[in-house]
């Protein structure tokens, strides 16, 4: 299957460009990272260190050119995004970028003409809630209209803090960007326009930000949408959404999956199987033993990380007794185990 | 990277077998299924279909002729995993052995006999809760000492309902066989002992069974389990666990991370960042994308799967207007958006 | 006592008055309903009867002179308040008067007139939310200071629905009336502004109205309170109040006591011992046992209302048995009763 | 009203006797303290004082002797009981005796048969968790049987700490017997049989105790209690009970009312209505205002203790600017306050 995997260029290796490379190298199937598009050698480096076969390249259009792509992922601050897409578009690339598009509906308004020039819809953004579990879900019971029509969305996005180069803007265009996003997407409909309320201002924010805000949004099916913006709240990092249903309300965000109020009673949803509840444990068992197994095989280290033979050994004499306990009710059965071999100590 | 990749055999394609195929093929890297050994024809073929590059074999000793294997994951069921595990063991293998290592102590003995004449600790065994990150959590808490030692764990284990092929001693040897390694694991001892009370009985559990019951282990700490285990409990699945310490208690497996109460309050973690809140959901969005990718570079999808062009647009103007009503506090600023393009509906 | 025991002249019997009445007869210590005030017959009349020794009069000055009163509790319609607070004040009784105290600014300007010219401020105004033992946890954490200076309070006023008689204007003259005295309370802060945004309009509303409303209001120390106002959720009652601060965040009224989030975790208090978590069992035991002696003694009906000597004796073997369990870990001791006697049938 | 009474006699004075005396001299309606029988003279008076119209007496027979009883509530040690409702059986008295009705089987049995000579049942015995509003939503399950057949419970009794009298046979004899009387009246059946397991011992409760300990309860219709008793948790006071069922789980005990786990799904009902979710606001109101306005008129203080006029008249201003607010939606409308009068500051 080499011939069909995917072959991506992050563009960009700070912050964010690192966690995508770490993510399609380690999570992603199909894809791998064979190209870091990024000017500061360190980085780019760093970059290519933790992803096995990929090359460094300074500028984009030497990737192109070397053919070392099949597709980009573009991880630069928003201001060169533009400079990325129209070369990308241009060789008819498949483009993930961060968000925003563009700082400015200009430059995007251009990179719209371009990807119309290519033929083709080959840019996705990287507004990456609508993804969320938690946001689909509750954009499903907008859809089936269980609880009625939705009337508002009472919302909350609120940091610990920022960090330096965080300035007063950047509360609209690196933050509540998220919300006017997701927001319209959830409730099926267009913004038509906003307002900002100031409250009184937080004396831990930095002392170049007036914060916490309020944003309201009007959208075009009359939903209201109040939203606190909060970037130095202190206590850690939340984000939930509480909508404002014609017969309930529904909550996301406070790590219970979808908390529903309906018909005099308030509650979340149960798992239905191991499938759901262990699903993590399942993958993270997998990945631990796949990469022991490679060091072990390597020379570099064992082949086991996790409960070993032993352990096995341990159970089924465990079991065995149970068993016997289980066709004896009130009787306590007692388990021994021979001495541990040194080969497993 | 290529050299380096392990090829699995995967042994038994069930349910469970499937389940880790799909699971290797599309969420784990440095891995890829390169066997999948299984007798039953269909099953076999199907299996194959899911793992780009793997071959179907009927017998494990034939996938190990054909040096089509590095590792084995052994997924048939546990009264067949002694007959898989002997030849892997013998070819020196890396194993990822579902639970139980096999169904009785004599022979795990004797696997563990044949594992120590390899020469090495190649056997993992498939007790997955440990890598649960809410398990991991209450381990630490164990650790770490900071509620004082651990005195009791009060656990419950509750499954809507269970399959035809369910007989009342699978409640020890299928069920209760998760805690009995995880619970020892977890408070850092031996069992010691068992025994089963028997509460009253569900009507609506299938004829053949006499349950839910309650299982008391005592540990070599000292630390006593009461568990319930219960297969017929309706409302969906559920795994907690209560750990009473010295000075605090702690609860796991109510979809809220660990709940602790201690110093006269309760309560839980919140996420730090958006890391770990949004963890998923970046997932998931970047694996989509690759999968619209290749589907579009193959003509045979959309490019994308997700936001597009145009929604980055669509923000671009709205954090424009965004930005004038944050310097404008109590304004309403309306956002306008020009037609939009046919190539984008 | 009977010297000191208040008087009490409930000034209207409706809905309200009538819950007045009970309450004082029933849970209210150092006072009793003396005179109910009530023109219509059929209701001073229901009044009386669930208030012993209670007087009917149609009009507040026939009660005053009758010198029936030492206080009065008025529950009338607020627009005949003025009406009975100036006769009451000139008799400079000691009032509770039912929200609103009138209904506009100029009728309650002469109160405070009338007021101020009885020497004493004698009128209590029934903003009952002042008591709640969640408000005054939430304003205890403002007056603290321990999560900084509160910020901005985000609030939900939700009714399932409401009677007829419910005008638009009653979404703040009766309803958002509570806020309007709430919050700067909490805040301790004046209100310095109001404004209403419309969301989309609840179809399961009445036709006559237009809501729900979102209410913005400044308070005087800069902090900014957005209000939903809904009487139309169908689901049931919910007043919450959510306050953010410079560094946590506090929610009320979820049925949970107050959550608070700070520093890395979220939470709710425990309760200290059997005092406060088994207030009301104790009120209630001791209530319906005085029902019941006094039912006994007067021969119509039984003693008892509870457990009986019976369950103490069952409670006592019980006991012995559970003590010889003490002392004889893991050994099933049986408990054994005589015969029940017929008298405790 | 005086005739019907109730007089009661509260024997003895200690923290619980004292308890029950403010209780009936503030929150119950219809009894008043008449006298208190406690040998220790200091406690005697404190207690009288604490009840207006109450004399002191040294023993009951004088009490009974001067007839200033109606009905006595027991509230001395456990030991004295017997030598108390013996002469209250034969004076006829309803009596309420603090839990347990005695400290053994041979004298409760005594009692039985002095009551069935005194002709009627009259003693009631203060297992005051049968009042508590969560095990009366709990048993109404069970007897609703909605959720099937009660199955199980498993329950925890968790204390702070004990004082210093608390000696190990009191783990079953002061603490346990809650549950010896409540669970079997919450399921419905005779306890059959007890059983005490020894988890780890909390190094930190006091040295003569062992605990916490685990009591295994049957119950004639076969249902099985596990019992965590646990008096040294520091963290504070709980008791929950968990309620497995056929067809759900059912919890009480964690501040939250009942949660249930059915059908997929879990959560807790959801007030009706502001009657209770604001039940012990209007209390607390009214009896605040009580106690100002008997203060007031004893020249001994205010006659108000809440909001008073001039908050009236403050939020009659906000309500007007309100409505107005409300007629044009979007507009801010600007609240403002005459001076406020001395006579208010």
């Amino acid at each position: 299957m080499t011939a069909a995997e995917l072959r991506i260029g992050v563009i960009g290796a700070g912050a964010m460009g690192s966690d995508h490379i770490k993510r399609i190298t380690r999570r992603i199937s199909g894809a791998r990272v064979s190209a870091v598009v990024e000017p500061d050698e360190t980085r780019a480096q760093t970059a290519v260190q933790n992803a096995p076969g990929a090359q460094a390249f300074g500028r984009i259009e030497d990737a192109l050119e070397a053919g070392a792509v099949d597709a980009v992922l573009i991880a630069t601050p928003g201001f060169l995004h533009e400079a990325v897409l129209l070369p990308a578009l241009e060789a008819k690339l498949p483009i993930l970028c961060e968000k925003p598009l563009t700082p400015d509906p200009e430059s995007s308004w251009r990179v719209l003409e371009a990807e119309q020039a290519s033929g083709a819809r080959r840019i996705q953004v990287g507004f990456m809630r609508r993804f969320d579990p938690e946001y689909r879900q509750l954009r499903e019971l907008v859809s089936a209209g269980t609880a009625g029509e939705l009337l508002m969305v009472r919302a909350a996005h609120r940091n610990a803090s920022v960090p330096e180069q965080y300035q007063q803007d950047m509360l609209i265009t690196d933050s509540v960007v998220h919300e006017l996003d997701v927001l319209p997407w959830l409730a099926g409909a267009e913004l038509r326009s906003l307002e900002v309320k100031l409250p009184r201002r937080n004396s831990l924010t930095p002392e170049r930000l007036q914060e916490p805000i309020l944003v309201l949004m009007e959208l075009s099916n009359g939903v209201l949408v109040d939203l606190e913006m909060n970037v130095s709240v202190q206590f850690g990092y939340q984000v939930t959404t509480e909508a404002v249903f014609e017969s309930g309300v529904a909550r996301i965000g406070e790590n219970a999956g979808l908390q529903l109020w309906q018909a005099g009673r308030t509650g979340t949803g149960v798992d239905a199987d191991f499938t759901t509840r262990f699903a993590t444990a399942y993958d993270e068992q997998v990945q631990r033993w796949v990469d022991a197994a490679r060091a072990g095989l390597a020379g570099t280290g064992s082949f086991v990380d996790g409960p070993d033979a032993w352990d096995g050994y341990r159970v089924a004499v465990a079991c065995q007794q149970g068993v016997k306990a289980l066709h004896a009710p009130g009787t306590r059965v007692e388990v021994e185990l021979p001495e541990r071999p040194a080969f497993y100590r």
